[in-house]
This record gives structure tokens, sequence and C-alpha cells, in this order.
């Protein structure tokens, strides 16, 4: 089941380097692991923005919102959430 | 080159019913051409709305602009272009 | 699975008042059935306008949309669909 | 009486770890007496948000806003208010 | 209990004028009974515009959304509705 | 000369709780002596807001700014003026 | 008693020409009255709109509704009011 | 003087074909001559819309209204400037 | 050439009121000489906020950014600027 | 491939003039770098505001994302991005 997600990161200006870092970095290996499984299954920049446009393909609402609530930056960001189905033309 | 389009329909609701399915049967063949192509590999309905989210995969502004100006649906349509890129944590 | 979905009826003004209540006849025999099978568990009226705040227990994306889609209004509605969850403070 | 109320939680950056995790505790025990008592018979999270979705079922507009300004998360959150009341196609 | 409600008429620009005047005649003398029972206790004209700001005294949300859809200028009007109570510093 | 008033209260997260109480304290006594003044004739709470929709009656916009911008909350509120007059339904 | 006043104009565009130009000659000649008397001081077009800024000098809310509702273009025009007041640092 | 000039173009949906080729006709001849004579230096088409984003370099705000609106297809544009000023970067 | 700017003034809360007096002396003096000199014709104070409409003379977008950029205010300002022109019904 | 790409600057008030300076400079160096390179045509204040227009020429999205999250300034703007093309009355 696919969601349209889109995530805007807004760090705190007074967040010391090492802590955006080290955040960064966990949200990184959290967001590959997910990829790998098959549940996020795209992500990409918007461009001149600190934002994604991602796709997830869950089982339920619930797993999804666990999902997003898990991101190491999710205290920090802007996220919306639109359900997706197939397009009737679609091949 | 990837862009996310999200196009929303908007048919006159005086449209003769038959003028409404000629249409949407080009828009189809039409939209299926270029899926084939590998020119828009991603159109996915919104839920509960006459919309659709794409991703687009052209080689150049002018080109994405000459595909969506040529939809069948293009004058029922609005339209709305955001540039995407690789993101740094894809895999 | 819910979804919080939120209609609001624009019937055109020159509609002949027998085709808005055929119409208004066959949304309401539609969304009783609905109800009565447990997928539309929850419609409210919103205070004074032509709106309804309605609460769907479905199995997918797909199935929701094709329920919205398949509503007599939908050509004369405009719909926001919001994906719910459990909420962890829920008894 | 049925009002929908829509609950948006901003805690602040800054806010001890500890002082957030005592408001959350005592909002929780606040919120399950309330749906105890019947008069908040619907809380959803929204997918993706730190936000809610709830049905509240009180006897006047008084009463509703003493049991919202007395939300211990009160003071962070951005609430809006809309009335309902029953549909005529309700079964 | 106290409702405010903000109404915005937007008549068809080619009802005829015949058509309006009694539309409005009877708007007049439905809202007078109502003001004159103590339901409506204010209505004041927004300068510069084809709109009202009202107050309602009602003893539920049915009882208000009845009086409002009643309305005979309710299918040309944009109606938003926002519940009101006792301010704590009100004499 | 009538004008409804909007006014939502933004004290800032970190004052300090005597200094809060002590300017509500003073906007209170304010608010007070203007509705015997017969100058502020309506105030009402917004429900489950911080924030008033108010009347005041006014020999000019001029006395008008000057209430308003005595409050001892005005620094801390976002206030919104709409002129208003004699509605030509009114009884 | 100073207000500014905007106004756009959306003459439909099925108005035959001739009754849109005997409107705005009357449109004319009200505007031009009003000036020469000082009540309406200023009016200026938004550069690249059917658009204008005005500012009106009037006794009361009500003189102003007065004015406004009867200018032969009203039907036809979206109107927002600002009172305004002397600025402390007027010379 | 540089202005950033968006202009949105909206024609009727039952405006004859030839009508429609007829305006646009003009509009182009119009155009073209105002870019050569230096007075509309840049015209974009945006990607995806019937919108352009052009720069005009004209002698005061009078001489940009008389040329905006003497465009064929002003009647049926939206139209926002935003006057421009070189930048302290620029080379 | 005419102008309307439309300044709202955002002074941080944790500004020393010294600090903030002596901004708004300098700022006064400034706008003084300014309207003295015929370049700023208008300032009107918005009810109820703190912003001003005003209205500015000048020879250039560039003089008038370069009056604009040089308020003492301009920090803490939010500006926006909108071109005016000769009204056709003007007297 | 050109876009059009709106830049507002927001320094954090408390940042010291020295890092301010520090910051403008390498902004401007980088800018005018890119100005010379050709892949930044155009860049123009917008009147009365800390905010530039600009062009930019690169070769694809992920190009103009690099350049544009290079610049200095980059953690303290909102940037939008709206792709362009030739429009076909472009002489």
């Amino acid at each position: 089941m696919l969601f349209m997600v889109q995530m805007t990161v807004n760090l705190p200006q007074d967040m010391p380097a090492g802590t955006a870092a080290e955040i960064k970095a966990r949200e990184k290996e959290y967001s590959q692991a997910l990829q790998r499984s098959g549940k996020w299954p795209h992500i990409w920049r918007v461009v001149g923005e600190y934002k994604n446009v991602s796709i997830f393909d869950v089982g339920s609402n619930e797993e999804l919102h666990e999902l997003l609530s898990g991101l190491p930056l999710f205290p920090y960001m802007d996220i919306s959430v639109t359900p997706l189905c197939r397009h009737p033309s679609a091949i």
C-alpha cells in the first residue's frame, strides 16, 4: 500500500554541529535500512530545499506511523502524508 | 532528470459524456506510450481525488513542457512541477 | 484501517431540482449500504455547511478510492483524506 | 452534542526531557479519564504528525472549553473546533 | 449557547432581478422572525461587503444547523461557524 | 460606531508565571473598565483557543486604536479589526 | 476618519461591451463626484491589475458602506476595507 | 527600471477556437514588438503551466501599466508585478 | 512615481526597552525627514496593529529600495511594495 | 536549462554582526564566481525586501541543487525553484 510522504527538515539554528551530524548519521542509517527492506522504495531530494519526497510501501497506516515517528529527525520535521493507489492508466 | 508532477483534472460539468470519454481515451493512450518509453516511470492516483502524482524522467525542462502541454487533458488540468534530484541517503 | 474523509458538496446552481433530488437519493442509499457494512462507521454534518466529516474503515487505499469514487455525488464534491491510526492514549 | 477537535502539539525543542515526559503522562491520564466518562468518545493519531483528531460529546460550548483549556498540553497546542450534528443519511 | 456565524452572499450574476428580490424578501422575514425570538440576537453588516457577522443563541448544534440551512439564501452563501463561550473578563 | 475585533494571545513560553499573572490581571481590569464604560459592549472566548471575539463601540478609528494599543497584552496579541454597520434586516 | 479601500473588478466575460461601457461611465461619474466632495481623496490604479487602492474620508462606518454599496460596479467587485488613523511619526 | 511580471492565462473554455487563435496571434505580435524595442527583455514559459515569467524594462510605473493593459490577452490573465533593482552582488 | 508600501513591525520581545526606544526615535526622525522632502507623502497607522500603510513618491525602484533598506526598523519589518499609477477616474 | 530561483534571507536577529558580515562576504564571492561562469546569469534585488529573484542556467537538476546548497547563506534562506523553458513568443 503506497503513500507519498513529504518531509521538510527544520533543525534549530543553535543546535551544535556535532549533535546535528550525529542525528543525520542515524537518520541515514535508519532510512537506508528501510529502503533495503522495500518499505521505503523511493526518496528524492527537492531541488534547493532541505526537503524530500518519498514513497512508502507499507501494510497499514499504523505501520507507516511507526516508521515515520521513529525517524531520528522526526522531532525536527514537518511531514505530510498522501495516500496513493493504482492509477487506471498505469501500465 | 527527475520531476514530480501533480495533475488535478477539472472537466467542465457540462461537457458531453461522449466528448469526455473520447478525451480520456486519448489521454490514457498518450500516457501509456510515455510510460512505455521510460519518460513517465510512475503515475499514482491520489485517493479520493481526480488527481495524480507522477514522476517524469526527461532530458530537459523543454522536453518536460512539451510532454505535459501535449496531454489531451492539459486544457482541463492544474499542474505543478517540482524538480527532484538524488537524495544523499538514497541507496 | 481508519481514514478521516471530509466531503464538501458543490452542486451546480443550474442543476434541475429533479436531477439533484435523484442524485441525493442514490447518494443516501449508497452511503447507508456502506454504513451498514461497517466500512463507513461515522458520518457527521458540519454545522452550517453542505459538508460532512466521515470515518472510513477499509482494508486498503485502493478500497477507499473505489468506495469514494463510486459516490453518486463524487463529481460534485471536494474530498480530502487523512490517514489515521490508534492514538497511544486511546483506551 | 458533538464537536470535532483537531489538536497539534508543538513542544518547545529546549524543554527538558523530564518535563516533557511528566506533562505527557498527565495528559494521558487526563485524556483517559475523559474517554472513560464518555465525553471524549474518539481520539485518533494523524499518521506522520504529532497531531490528533478527536470527537467530543459535551453538553455545551462552555463545557467543551473547560475540558480543552484544562489539557496539560493546552499551552503547547494549536486547537481547532468544528461543531457537528447528525447527518441526514446517518443510519 | 452562543455561536458567531459569518455569512457571505454570492448570488449568481445571471439570476433575474425579480427572483433575487423575492429571495431577499423571504430572507429578511426569516431573519427578523429569528431575531424577535431571541435566537439571533445580533446581525451586523461588514462594511463594503455583501457579508454579515451574526451571533446566534441556540440550545444545540442541531438547532443551529436547522436554522442556518433553512435560510432562503443558504444555497448562495459561504458560512463559517465559531463556537463561543463566556470570557473570564466579561462583566 | 461598531467594530468586530479578534484578538489572539501569544505569550512567550519562557515568560515567568508571575509576570504573566500580573499582565493578565491588568488586562482584566483594563477590559472591565472599558466594558463598564460601554465602549467594549461584548467579549466572548473562542472555544478551545486563547482568543476572543469582541465588539467595540467607539467614536472614531483613532479612539479604537488608542484603546487597543493600550491593552496590557497588546505586545503579545495578533489583532484584526473589521468595521461593522447596521444590517438592513436588523430589527 | 480615514479608510484604505482596495477594489478588484471582475466583470463577467460574457457581459455585452455596451453594458460594460455604460456601467463604467456611471462608475466614473459617481467616483468623480465623491472625489470632488472630499470624501474620496485618493484613488490609484494598481499596476498591471484591474484594481485600485483608494483612501476614503468619511464620518462613520455607515457612511462608508453607503458610499461603497452605491458604486455602479459594486456587484462586480471584491472590496476590502482597512481602518486607518494618524501615525505617530506623521508630520 | 526593471519589473518581474508573472502572467497566468485563463481563456474561457467555451471561447471558439478561431477567436482564441486570433487573440493569441495578436498577443504574439504585440509581445514581439515590445521585445524588439527593448522594453520586454525576457519572457520565459513556466514548465507545465499556461504561464510566463517576464522582465520588463520601462521608464515608469505608468508606462508599465500602459504596456500590460494593452496586451490582447489582458482580460484573460492574472498578472502580478514585482519591482526589482540592482543586487549588490551583481557583477 | 508612486508606490504603496505596507510595513509591519516585529520587534523581538527580548529587546531591551532602551534599545527599542532608541531605534524608534531614529526611525521617527528618518521618516519625518523623508516626509518633509516630499518622498514619503503619506503614512497612516493601521488600527489595532503595529503596522503602517504608506505612499512613497520616488524617481526609481532603486531609490525606493535605498530609502526602505535605510529605515532603522528595516531589520525588524515585513515590507510589501505595490506599484501604483494614475487612475483613469482620478480628478 | 533555465530556472527561476527566489531566495529570501532570514538571518537570526541574535547573530553577531561580525559573523553576519563574514557570511555575506563569502556569499558575495560565491555568487560572483557563478555569475562569471555563466551559470547564474541574472540576480535582482526585490525592492523593499531582503530577497532576490535569480535566473540559473545549468545542465541538470543535480547541478542546480549542488550550487544552491553550497550557498554560504543556504541555512538561512527560504528558496523556491521554478523550471523555465523557451516561450513560443520569445524572439
